[in-house]
């Protein structure tokens, strides 16, 4: 892996260590999970975020879980992982990645009264890892399908942060942007800095500053204006789930980004695992979507911004419709939105 | 005047006071003023802001360029004050509306000589108060034009600061809410907080605040999710200046908030004093827009949010382009933008 990047996760002697992103860009700190719940701990405490990182990191909370109960009784330990496991699928809910690899764990789960205590660690260490390196694996294969749709040069703008941060490692959308760059097909990145939380300023910032891609930050709503003003090539974005008709619900603010796409006719990418696609959801209408704490609007660093009586909205997502969308890139090709109900068929 | 609201500035024993709006919603601090070029530093270092509020504090810069020379020889006297009124024009190249009631205190410079040192500073004294008080008065005007156009209970979004502090008083597009909200046609507001200098957060959201009309908080960047999934009726913004076709420049923001209305099918009202109309600028596309310091986009409260090499992008202002505008809204009445160089040959 690239050295100039910190690892996402990594597992090393039954530990699972979690880079916190909460301290990013200042510093780097990992936190070490020793059992199952402190990796739901650290996604409900954002220390990782992301579809494609929960995922791999809720893998590995079923391998801590294993490790726990592997020498218990035999109903005791069935309990004990079950609940684990379901536990662990429902801490992001925002998207399926985490539970079909949830879902893969529950293959050796399954097995586990079959199994002794060894193979059975063993087997639902080999499967975690099985998942972060498909992870992997995946950015690495949609990142060239997406390189070769940019021109020479091309000016991009992103937004949030699909990077190595949001992902095993790689990143989709910024994994496009570093292998592109490498291919002569990216000039410059305009960061939407992604309030409320930053995501562009704090870690998308970062990943390009160590990949030496140049780039330079800017205000949400400036994308419009700059779309206006000067040549953007193509808009690049994650996604966190992808429903049957193309719709992509991600960061609040891809939404937006995604209509002055349109308005400005250029040309707007998606770049995801198609493990973040939900057959089950045909429409982007049927996304629920949660407001998060109103004082993540209200308070940068701890401090007041506004009044104090002061109430905000905060929607932790929204939906791009698929019309808005000019291709979504998987690691199994590129489709037009209303044809990623295919990928279904093929599974 | 509302006595909830603490005065924008205001004139007191040959001193200018004005509210500084860095320190607002914490602290109601004023800045005196007591030679003119103590009002040229509080623009610069943006103790206040806004076309309105600007051309009425350089008007009474003017008087206090007066003071100063008003017994000095007449032609030491007319350099003198020339030069303060050509260095006051200068201070808010955004808007035309400072440099118009810089050419209204100029009459009265023009009469420098035959008057004697009171009358001249008398002249220059009521000159200034005519253009604070009709600034307050198209303000009221406006506002009631504008509510005309609006539903009962409406549910409005608004962008940056157009309010009393942006104004001699009362304000343009919050004058205007709260001229609705009095008549039963706002039920709530939607304030953009209005990165990078957070105009929303802090001053709209105090403005609201105070006068007890219902209002939330977002990032810019919600905006479009928020008016897809909300009933939204009308968007009402102020205007830095706007161009003989009716295009307008106004808080980097606007023009992407006008993108979201056009897309949703939502009125978009700019309301504005006619002084703020360029009609030397034919398009909007020969507005400048210049960038302001790249940290401001990049620090929050002095603290770092990004890495530290990190540059961004940071536009003043953006132009709306008429299409993208429902109607402008001026103390004169109301107007579709491509009919606002009608306004050129009633003057």
């Amino acid at each position: 892996m690239n050295k100039k990047i910190p690892e996402t996760l990594y597992w090393e002697n039954g530990t699972l260590f979690l880079l916190n992103q909460n301290e990013l860009p200042n510093k780097i700190v990992y936190k070490k999970c020793k059992v199952y719940t402190d990796v739901i701990d650290a996604v409900k405490n954002k220390v990782i975020a992301g579809a494609s990182a929960v995922a791999v990191a809720v893998a590995y909370g079923v391998v801590l879980a294993g490790i726990k109960c592997a020498k218990f009784p035999p109903i005791t330990k069935t309990n004990f992982i079950k609940k684990a496991c379901d536990d662990l699928s429902k801490v992001w809910n925002i998207s399926i990645y985490p539970k079909k690899a949830i879902e893969k764990m529950m293959v050796i789960v399954d097995m586990a009264v079959k199994l002794n205590p060894e193979n059975f660690i063993k087997k639902l260490e080999e499967t975690a890892k099985e998942i972060y390196d498909q992870d992997i694996e995946a950015n690495v294969a949609m990142a060239e399908f997406a390189t070769r749709l940019l021109k020479k040069e091309s000016t991009i703008i992103t937004h949030a942060n699909s990077g190595s941060f949001s992902s095993a490692g790689v990143g989709t959308a910024i994994g496009t942007i570093k292998t592109a760059f490498k291919n002569g097909k990216v000039k410059k990145v305009l960061v939407d800095e992604t309030r409320p939380y930053f995501q562009g300023s704090k870690l998308t910032a970062y990943e390009l500053q160590q990949e030496k891609i140049p780039y330079m930050i800017m205000a949400d709503s400036m994308s419009a204006f700059i779309m206006k003003t000067e040549k953007i090539d193509a808009i690049i974005v994650g996604a966190e789930k992808i429903a049957l008709n193309g719709d992509v619900a991600n960061n609040i603010g891809t939404y937006a980004l995604s209509i002055f796409a349109k308005y400005h006719k250029v040309p707007f990418y998606v770049i995801a695992n198609t493990s973040v696609i939900d057959f089950a959801t045909t429409y982007g209408v049927k996304i629920k979507v949660a407001d998060l704490a109103s004082e993540d609007v209200l308070k940068v660093g701890g401090k007041n911004i506004s009044v104090k009586e002061a109430v905000s909205r905060n929607p932790e997502l929204d939906v791009t419709p698929a019309s808005n969308i000019t291709m979504i890139i998987t690691e199994k090709g590129v489709f037009k939105p209303n044809k990623i109900s295919t990928l279904k068929k093929k599974k």
